[in-house]
């Protein structure tokens, strides 16, 4: 199956029937969000993989009692970094030109511009920028695991500040951006799964120059 | 080849040699584009299709002179909602109902509900959340590039305002958010096709709970 394809069969899953997704088909969408391209390659968020049950349950109450959050076997919570600092910057850029065998001082122009413009910036506007690139990985993820045959519902009706108190994400200095539950649908529950796929029409989205 | 083997090819191309991504590369990716899941559906974005040569021109010089805009066969602009109204959302709406074969009200409470947020934000808020929605959609269609074998550079360094001008993008409610051209690598001049791709270590990046 191709991209098109994969994206044909998915849809936001509405009800999931408590089957498990295995271990390898985890790994593999994680490895898809893991490759994501990123601003600068800073790849700016974490996620969190939760199986433990209470602690879906508690998502769950934070989440407007979406049943998805329990009936997934793994829900995935995308965590953006919640401010770009020197440190955090600097951290990326070492080990980019370690691993290519550069000195540490090789992309050092590039790096000083980025904090500049980065320090110039409030934290709100740089989680901001963080937030957009975990929803690159995102994008990745929805295709990964369609490829997979597994079920997923990107969620971004929850209380960020509650979940981000469940995960202890402060501390971690990351905010809560995504909620993506992934499992099998349950189609004798799921209202969605018969409804027609319906997106804006290509005349509306696309605008040749 | 699949979705990780795609991620694994692709990288952020850096020098493109000016050959012609053919149609049904590119309308295949923009479908990749469309088919993309948003927040309740909405697809807050509109995408531009770059082939004019002056216009790449013109966008190139409000993009640090980037030579990937002009060496590139197509240059797609990702420009999102400036902000949400209750008409743009009621369109959405009464298309999908329509498409689905439901009275117009079908989805009235879960719409109200919507408008009802929506209205409560600032209008940079709203673009904000219209905006993270354009990145799902280039993390479709960066993958289903690879897929194609055809390069990308996804691109957040442009004067935006400068953007939206040349593209009258302000009469039609839009502001430029990543602009993405498509089209060959350049092996012989391009610096970062030969160094290793590197991404942080999956210890770092997730945590399972």
């Amino acid at each position: 199956m191709n991209v098109i394809q994969n994206l044909k069969w998915r849809y936001a899953t509405k009800a999931m029937n408590g089957k498990t997704v295995p271990q390898e088909k985890v790994d593999y969408i994680l490895e898809a969000i893991q490759l994501t391209a990123s601003s600068s390659g800073l790849q700016p968020y974490e996620v969190l993989v939760i199986t433990n049950p209470e602690v879906k349950q508690k998502i769950r109450a934070a989440a407007w009692d979406q049943s998805q959050i329990t009936d997934a076997s793994h829900v995935l919570v995308f965590a953006a970094w919640d401010q770009y600092t020197e440190e955090r910057i600097n951290k990326v850029f070492k080990r980019n030109n370690e691993e290519r065998g550069l000195p540490d001082s090789a992309t050092d122009a590039y790096r000083n511009r980025l904090i500049g413009i980065m320090g110039a910036q409030t934290a709100e506007q740089n989680f901001h920028h963080a937030a957009k690139q975990a929803y690159i990985a995102l994008g990745s993820a929805l295709v990964a695991a369609a490829e997979q045959k597994v079920d997923s519902t990107p969620m971004e009706g929850f209380e960020n500040a509650s979940v981000d108190e469940i995960l202890n994400l402060k501390e971690k200095g990351l905010k809560s951006v995504i909620v993506l539950p992934l499992g099998y649908r349950d189609e004798t529950k799921d209202w969605l799964v018969e409804m027609k796929k319906v997106r804006t029409p290509k005349e509306e989205l696309i605008t040749l120059i």
